[in-house]
């Protein structure tokens, strides 16, 4: 017999409770062996597929995505878990450094100096609407901070109050299940801004792990930044990421192009961080071949649910800009859904000149809209993606002829993006060691960090030195010969 | 025959050029080989020792500082420059990391991912007034955010202005001679605050790098977070260096302990970040010889003119609020000193409730003042250490008896400062892999980074994932084989 998930709402006045508890296992859970807090993370992720099919259901119901995409969901949730327990076996996320001590160096002595990350404390994360399991309750932010050593509270998403508290309970029966200080994980669940708000003000709160809208970002980043002692915050907000239909890729595969792009613009209605809003082309032979493949593509592209009413009603707003803007042509929509919050696909068109005049133009439509630019010459599309603002991803859509048109491009990208990608579409995240998702802002609000991969890690941490301390008084991984196989750079040399 | 350094005055109006000129260097310099900026920086280091005796004289005359400690600063400055030479030709720097495709995956493939670090952009640096050449114009910030990658505007120190201006015609020296992009480069003059509000607020700035007061360190700081696009400062504020007199060490040499604090104390007239600021102690045997040795030594304490007028008028007002303190007894004053903002040395002592009940006590007062807090045991103690602000050191003076009480320390200290040492003074921080010189909030504005040591490069970076580029678009160090010796993880094991 399954449960029913209990869904407690909190006000404000239990944040000071949750703060306090987590507060009140940060010295011990940092304490903990990297091994231990490894079978924790595998504990969640056990405890999660324990929850069977309720799970499942009750994530589809909420978020109203189909239940193949849930259940990928929770494979890659698990698996992120996992990726994490492996770090911390590894050891690298210690970042450790020893500079042998030069008693004998003149003028004066060189110290023995070794250096090792540290948890910053009891981390807040916010959980994402779009992403009701990998980014959520026991998602990116959660699993990158409880490795680190920081005890999490998260602000359950009003979205899918149900499925994070049924994530919730996972996560409690693994600490407990693994001996973890009762305080590790927390949670405050209800409606409005204010919840969160109090959480971030909390003095107790180090760090913070958002996805969610620019506005709502910008807003807990301001609270971060004027209290007393300012905290760092990693939000990942707003993304158009640019696809670029490079010439020689349009002439052999315009109308395969056009098709694909639909299928990445639609996916999940379109409600990915990584949606293809912008595509950049050079006027040329085989754009009128993509632009019709993906108008009859997107004009069947059938409707789905959005993932709340303010959120699609936020998307018909942002369609009807483009749509009654008088530079901006429509190109196709797609099928109209019955029932409530249903996202209507939508592609635009404009040209460079248009789209260098109004800033509007490069904005996030969150949902299934995408906005084509054309462009007379590569100085145009250059110019576009420089005025764009900083994304997630970029993508070449290239053949071997476009090579050098390519080459000439990436560094620009580099400089516009976390994640630069050829002849794929934005949005498959892969959970690895070498992903970046993150990226200048207003991608994110901290470009030097990424949410997803193992380097999600470092933004919950922050390096100690100790300087001639007895071997009693070093963490047991900076004496001498404790690194047990973790890497260590040694007099600056990597180990 | 020594030029004159020829000192220009800038205004407002000259922000504009100089960013132009960064932001206009900035594709080149990065695309430079490591190797091309590793020498670039030895030739800095190279063309200021051909200063030669010229800008030791200036400096000494400028800041008022000896010419020993001068001559070793400048040692330490090309030293740095050396290090960060040393660390692009090692190439850990880049965070290089691959995950190799695996094409046949089910139910989707994995792309190749690769990954390495990128540089953010022009990076503005503020001179410190207390170090004219270590943290001034080709110092720390300077060389890290070079070797990162990225041009730098310097901000000249108004309180050394001849001394930067011949330091800065050494680094366009060594940019001439190493056919480096003009505009790598480039340096603003002249006296008031718009100068650098201007600068941090130009849309070109990538970065802030500071050292000095956490009023300027926090105004700087506001500027960058209300721009259209935020961007990271770090400013190296306000630390008081708390130093702990372990029992069994006081009670073995108080009296030993007294002088040799004193000696840190009014190094270089106190005005080192890393000046002991704070001394606690729990009541017991030795602790009066402590209080009168040092007593005494202060009392012998020479004047010595401190770096500014201004400094020496927020010295004075400072050690006027401890001496007008009701719960605060003078302990000694240091020899008055003849001539203008001559440094009189002050030690200062009171009780553990006194300092836990009035926040002001944990400020920093600039200069050769201390504090002594008598705490009644182990718990005072604590309380203490727990009120005290994030620090960038944190100092146990401690014998093998003591090793128990540090043991029971040291987690908090971790949470406090980003440097931890026993058995010395703080006021030295060496150059080196594993230092930190950074710390907790107010102790910087980022506490996950470090000023001092290789690990500063990190600051100026930010990650980028390349996924399934060709080997021709690839970076050269992310093709198969081309890590030339650099450390790379694959996936997720550590090369």
């Amino acid at each position: 017999m399954i449960e029913e998930p209990q869904v407690e709402t909190h006000g404000v006045s239990d944040v000071d409770a949750a703060c306090a508890a987590a507060h009140g296992a940060f010295d011990a859970y940092r304490a903990t062996e990297a091994e231990a807090r490894a079978s924790f993370l595998e504990a969640i992720g056990e405890e999660i597929v324990a929850l069977g099919d309720a799970l499942i259901e009750t994530a589809c119901r909420e978020s109203g995505l189909p239940r193949g995409r849930i259940e990928g969901e929770r494979g890659r949730t698990v698996g992120q878990l996992g990726l994490f327990a492996g770090v911390l076996r590894r050891g690298g996320w210690m970042g450790l450094r020893i500079d042998s001590a030069m008693p004998d160096r003149a003028p004066l002595p060189r110290p023995d100096l070794r250096l090792r990350a540290v948890p910053l404390g009891p981390v807040a994360v916010f959980g994402a609407s779009n992403f009701p399991l990998a980014f959520s309750t026991a998602g990116g932010d959660t699993a990158s901070a409880l490795a680190a050593g920081c005890p999490v509270v998260v602000r359950q998403h009003p979205a899918h109050p149900e499925t994070g508290a049924m994530v919730a309970s996972a996560i409690r029966a693994a600490a407990e299940r693994c001996d973890m200080p009762a305080g590790v994980f927390g949670e405050l669940s209800g409606p409005g801004n204010a919840l969160g708000a109090a959480l971030v003000a909390d003095p107790r709160i180090a760090a913070v792990g958002f996805t969610g809208s620019r506005a709502g970002g910008l807003a807990l980043t301001k609270i971060a930044q004027e209290r007393d002692v300012p905290i760092p915050v990693y939000a990942e907000m707003s993304s158009i990421n640019p696809v670029i239909l490079c010439p020689e890729a349009l002439r052999a595969r315009g109308a395969a192009l056009g098709t694909a792009f639909v299928g990445s613009l639609t996916m999940g209605a379109g409600q990915f961080c990584t949606n293809p809003g912008l595509v950049v082309a050079i006027e040329g032979e085989g754009l009128d071949a993509f632009v019709d493949a993906a108008g009859a593509a997107l004009a069947q592209a059938a409707a789905q649910p959005m993932l709340t009413p303010g959120i699609h009603a936020a998307y018909e707003a942002g369609v009807a800009a483009l749509d009654g803007h008088a530079q901006v042509d429509l190109v196709a929509r797609g099928q109209v859904g019955e029932g409530v919050a249903q996202n209507q696909a939508a592609f635009f068109r404009t040209d460079a000149q248009a789209f260098l005049a109004d800033a509007a133009l490069g904005h996030e439509v969150f949902g299934a809209a995408s906005l084509l630019v054309v462009c007379r010459d590569e100085a145009e599309l250059v110019a576009v993606l420089a005025a764009a603002e900083g994304q997630l991803t970029a993508t070449l859509q290239m053949d071997a002829g476009d090579t050098a048109l390519a080459a000439r491009l990436v560094p620009l990208l580099e400089l516009k993006a976390g994640r630069i990608l050829a002849n794929g579409w934005p949005t498959g995240v892969e959970v690895a060691h070498a992903m970046v998702h993150g990226g200048p802002f207003p991608a994110t609000s901290d470009g030097r960090t990424t949410s997803v991969g193992s380097l999600a890690i470092d933004r919950f941490l922050r390096p100690v030195s100790y300087q001639n301390l007895s071997p009693e008084l070093l963490p047991a991984v900076l004496r001498d010969g404790g690194q047990n196989g973790a890497p260590v750079l040694i007099d600056g040399v990597q180990h």
